[in-house]
């Protein structure tokens, strides 16, 4: 009998998970999202991103590139996406291979040439390339950890959204 | 003589984004810039990433995705990263065209497919297309808020880097 107390895995509620794959494997319609986001403006280069009913969430530039320094950037917030959705993905298939993760800290980096965006040079304007080095405490084996990050890596929504072109189109309401 | 009470256009430090770009035209070297965030798991699908010296900022996952619902999701993040990216744009050319912004609102919204993420199917686990319209309030002229709005669009970090592909490598430490 399955109790509050139960200790679950990585503190993962892999039912629910399990639950969504099999609605999913049975109507692909239920698989099809939609997610929104509202940014409103707040002066200078401060915004703020209303997301559902959670508190908004501020953005701001440091005082190098003329912003007011009280926030990370949207450059910084990429980053930030990135490694979330990083962790989400080995939570998830780690509990479904039954590994136990004793601690997870991923490190992101980016280098961005800021030519473009200062209107200096026509072209790309976004991160030239993103790097990531996972650190992952488990006393799984390597074998296990290396398929468990081939699985990660292979269907990260925010890593393919990334790696791959999105069509985004931005029009004047 | 400059003084604090200065009123400044959009609230924005015009010189010192003058001063920048001024900066990487003389030396490009000047505009490359590199970015770093650490996301740390907190257990289920919670975790948290932390930038400069910024209180960390929470993730998690929707209870119908087994999370615990205490943040904005990481492809929810994605969607604020865009939009306050838009943000500082439109302020920024706002200001070097000598428009002002009375008021700016920006909704997103972006389609995911989740059976590549759930691993149901291999391919694109990420955003199938992002929708943004932006409610740009400013007594300028149609024609001037569409040059605002082309070059907002045509320089944008995070926008460049979601429409492009980026190289993302991603290793085990």
């Amino acid at each position: 009998m399955t109790t509050q107390t139960e200790v679950r895995l990585n503190e993962v509620d892999i039912d629910a998970v399990g639950a969504l794959v099999s609605a999913v494997a049975e109507d692909p319609e239920k698989g099809q999202t939609d997610w929104s986001a509202t940014v409103t403006w707040k002066g200078a280069f401060r915004s703020e991103v209303s997301i559902r009913d959670f508190d908004p969430i501020p953005s701001d530039e440091p005082a190098g590139l003329g912003g007011t320094d009280t926030a990370p950037n949207p450059v910084e917030q990429v980053l930030g996406a990135l490694g979330n959705c990083l962790a989400v993905g080995y939570a998830a298939n780690a509990t479904a291979a039954g590994v136990e993760i004793k601690d997870l800290k991923i490190e992101l980096s980016g280098d961005l040439n800021l030519e473009s965006f200062l209107g200096l040079k026509p072209g790309h304007a976004g991160y030239g390339g993103l790097s990531v080095k996972v650190h992952l405490d488990s006393d799984a084996s390597d074998e296990q950890l290396a398929a468990l990050h081939d699985k990660v890596v292979n269907s990260s929504p925010v890593g393919h959204t990334l790696q791959n072109p999105v069509p985004v189109s931005i029009d004047l309401a």
